[in-house]
């Protein structure tokens, strides 16, 4: 059995629970079938199990090193990786076949980059960058832009990456201090400094392409006056040349995961080059001055939802590797017969370690299958030609996504955690792989909106808008579960009824919130909020497992149902907790003084 | 202020809560007064910030490693720290006067320690496996071999180990197979291998003290036959000539965190060496065969405290750099007003990022409490000439030992965890400590037991022991401080109110799990039961010290209020979900097959 994913699961949850065969009725997919499905998700397990399983170990060894002539050394075994999966054309798999993608359906896209994500998130964030920046291109460039751009970034000839924080700012963009100016030819020439960026230099193709958030010279402060700016490291010039462009790391980021991405600081136009013998980073603007960050927006929830399956990735993969140790490792004895003559049992047999690898069943299963929920959305979107329904669908997913982003970001990592505890000792040693799994996994509750800022954006934005349409369609799905579960019964039944009465009180509670006239207040409980949101959403998405399960009985279905019930019995309930304590409008953080908390 | 720990709530903690100074009545530390134990605790807090804080990010950073010879090379900055912590005497600070200690209270000698384990666990690991194995030699050597080896290593000439584990036998030392043979002068010859030995080879001192669990040959199987050795890296042979002993290192750990404490697996006896010309490692036999494993646990408790207060302190360094770092970190603006064009404020004034810091001022703080009130408890015993008053005492210092060594591991490393989200980015690099505490502290669920073994320690014997003693001892503190706290009214008496509801829950609980015929099914539920337990521990301590705080309103005393009222408001109700599952006599973990989990 595969220690990446399970390719078991990964088939339940996309054909038999989100039944993505009905998604090839539409036009857009009308090209495919079960039989090329499958086979992208055989090629992608194969990649993930043959290459960047035993590239994801070298890649955390040997960080990347900036050479003395500035540019960023990474191990051979990344470039085979990332060759190996532009070999695949997975880079393309759901973009457009008019401009050279496969045209695959979202969802299963998802669930072939979440082997890669699950075989080494870190190579895979390559990648992952890459498809985004094709993405925004296609969205929203010129078709000369995604000529000379999209499709290289999806042949992987070139990689992409986003570059947006500073190091003054962030998480708060509208402090970006980047700025370019027209240089009267249509382009435009950048300056400033750029932080966290991920992908920012390698030698693993011929070139980098860079989408940059800048202020044109005179544009309003704020997130209003920001736009997005195509820098190629290497530009070529009307006269056919390719010249450097002045783009230079300033350093590399040393992080405690994920340390096969590079990771660096960037300087744009601080005369390290002088291309076409002028200063600064020559610029291609996409689209309209000022309309940046809505065109980074559009690409949020792919991102995030990027971000969320990778969580869970990390968090599948740990429980896999636990679950099998935990076949193995002989020691100790039952409970029962503590007989010192007898042989020791596999420790599995201990119900402890049942009950840790459980709970990493219920976390991941339930995580991936979130993701792979809001991949669906994705879909049927793209897919419907009613425009109310299109709408309804992307309202429910700008609901979901900073839920499918930070919860896995959270428990999942909690899982990796108990991964470790499985192994004891050995889980502590990088002789095992579940210490990285668990560095790795920390990144994400930070990157693409801290989990802070994914509370903020549930809490005081996506309930809200629209007066609440997004949260009524949300809760009209879960009902709609609900009663099939109470219809079936049984554990169903019973999952049915838990869950529909926490969304009775989440509904009553959001509604109460925003009723108060005190936004800060409200907002200050943001994070306990997204916490029990999540907790829901991730009970009725065992809900709908279990209601698929219903009537089997082999070890797989029983497994399911176990987790199911492990969440309803043991997590679920930590809802009432924060809806009290939310419904009471506690005000114990927002009134905690700075300067109480510590001399 | 010191980013270690909080001066000012070490003070508080010793002298206004556990009112350290009436231990000075007590013929054993009548030595003493306010003014020695005050110039014992700035004397570790000038070599944590001297010495240790700075050593410590050098030996994460440069692992030991093994010389071709089959020594241990660590960082000289590891050698200069342990040098300086030698010279202040500190080593022996809690031993007693008549074999070279100071005989300072047990309590302020894990306060002045802690100092040293926020500043580096790993380095500190050192002195306290030497004053561990100093302190086991004490109680139950001969006085030549505390003339000989308990002495040296309370005087740094040796460092100390604990052989236990091996490989095949982790947590389950009735399987240990190493074996010892009396050699007919008196000593015995070792052969076995060891795994996960701490501080087992380094140039750090003279030599290194080994104690050995080993069965003679013939004795029973299981923990009856253990035995307790002292093997001495070096050995001196009565003709006065030192000789090496035959201890060889297999291989080095290579772990996630406290990469400072060499940890290795060992070879005795495998012919590295032929000490005084025979084969086998030469040992001592400590007392009498076969109580190899009671001399054990008659030190247990204390460094499973010593585990705890790592944890405790780790997660508060964590705390404060976070602090410090919110308040100096300008971004982003109040949800109030957004206005970009008005300047950015401090973190800090985000209520979720006071929320994170909350949370771990009341994990951290509430756990550096609790084991410095186990740390009491110890000087109370040692100090009383009642005998039932000493047995009331040590019986609740088993009942809370667990819990202080298991909760701070879980809850003090999510409070690492929220001070890397503090940080944000930063915090995932290596530029910065937190991510190093994270993944420090990561061990302290593992070490000294696992948690899974301190629930099933706390559920499956103490709180049934002497036909439930210890658990009534602890209903009776907690109900005189619940007394208190309602006669005080307020914050103490609301507070008051929800601990004793929790209590008697708890206890209603406990006793009915002891009525079931099914210790399988009662002890597959003992990790939650733990967990609750330590919360109800931890709002007690919480009560404890806003009793004191009573009356007094400067910012110290506010913040733990406001630590205390999130504790009780937001963590302790989580008690009553596990209440609610366990009293359900919920089978989940026990009846999920080992097959179901995954493929």
């Amino acid at each position: 059995m595969s220690q990446v994913l399970s390719r078991r699961d990964v088939h339940f949850l996309l054909f038999e629970w989100l039944r993505v065969e009905e998604l090839l009725d539409a036009p857009r997919y009308a090209d495919h079938d079960r039989e090329t499905l499958t086979a992208v998700l055989d090629l992608a397990q194969s990649l993930a199990q043959d290459n960047f399983q035993s590239a994801n170990r070298v890649a955390d060894r040997e960080e990347p090193h900036l050479r003395p002539d500035g540019s960023v050394a990474l191990p051979d075994e990344v470039d085979a990786a990332l060759k190996a999966l532009v070999e695949t054309g997975l880079l393309a798999a759901s973009h457009p076949a008019d401009v050279g993608g496969m045209q695959l359906p979202f969802v299963v896209d998802r669930a072939a980059f979440a082997w890669l994500q699950a075989a080494s998130p870190a190579i895979s964030g390559y990648g992952l960058l890459s498809a985004a920046a094709a993405n925004l291109l296609i969205a929203h460039g010129s078709p000369e832009q995604i000529e000379r751009y999209a499709k290289p970034l999806m042949a992987g000839d070139t990689f992409g990456t986003m570059c947006l924080s500073e190091p003054q700012a962030g998480s708060s963009l509208g402090d970006i201090r980047s700025y370019a100016v027209p240089d009267g030819q249509g382009r435009y020439r950048l300056f400033g400094n750029k932080m966290w960026i991920s992908g920012a230099d390698h030698d693993l193709a011929g070139s980098i392409t860079h989408l940059v958030l800048a202020r044109v010279r005179g544009a309003p402060e704020g997130v209003k006056g920001l736009s997005l700016f195509i820098v190629p490291r290497d530009v070529r010039l009307e006269n056919g040349e390719t010249v450097r462009n002045d783009v230079a790391v300033a350093g590399l980021n040393h992080k405690m995961g994920q340390r096969g991405t590079v990771n660096a600081a960037f300087n744009f136009g601080e005369g390290a080059f002088t291309p076409d013998g002028a200063e600064g980073a020559i610029g291609y603007l996409i689209g309209e001055e000022g309309r940046g960050l809505s065109f980074m927006f559009t690409m949020m929830n792919e991102a995030r939802i990027g971000v969320g399956t990778s969580a869970a990735a990390i968090g599948y993969t740990g429980f896999l590797h636990a679950t099998d140790y935990a076949r193995t490792r002989m020691q100790g004895r039952p409970a029962s017969s503590r007989d010192p003559a007898s042989a020791p049992v596999a420790i599995i047999e201990h119900p402890d370690v049942r009950r840790m690898l459980l709970i990493q069943k219920s976390y991941v299963e339930g995580a991936l299958a979130l993701n792979l929920y809001c991949a669906r959305l994705v879909d049927e979107a793209r897919c419907s030609g009613d425009p109310e329904k299109r709408e309804n669908l992307t309202l429910l997913l700008d609901l979901l996504t900073p839920v499918a982003k930070s919860w896995p970001s959270e428990f999942c990592l909690q899982a990796n955690s108990l991964a470790i505890q499985v192994y004891g000792g050995y889980g502590y040693t990088r002789d095992y792989p579940v210490e990285q799994f668990y560095r790795d996994n920390r990144l994400n509750a930070i990157h693409e909106g801290t989990n802070g800022i994914q509370a903020m954006d549930l809490l005081g934005r996506k309930v809200a808008m629209r007066d609440g349409r997004a949260l009524e369609i949300f809760a009209d799905r879960v009902r709609q579960s609900c009663a099939r579960g109470r219809e079936l019964g049984g554990d169903p039944g019973e999952h049915a009824e838990a869950v529909e009465a926490v969304l009775d009180d989440l509904l009553k509670l959001t509604a109460f919130l925003h009723s108060q006239n005190d936004m800060a207040g409200v907002l200050a409980n943001a994070a306990p909020y997204l916490e029990a949101f999540g907790h829901l959403a991730i009970a009725w998405i065992w809900l709908e497992q279990i209601i698929v399960c219903d009537g089997k009985s082999d070890d797989f279905h029983e497994g399911k149902r176990a987790a199911a019930r492990y969440f309803r019995l043991w997590e679920l309930p930590r809802t009432r907790l924060a809806i009290e304590r939310l419904g009471a409008m506690d005000r114990t953080f927002i009134e905690t003084a700075p300067e109480w908390l510590s001399e």
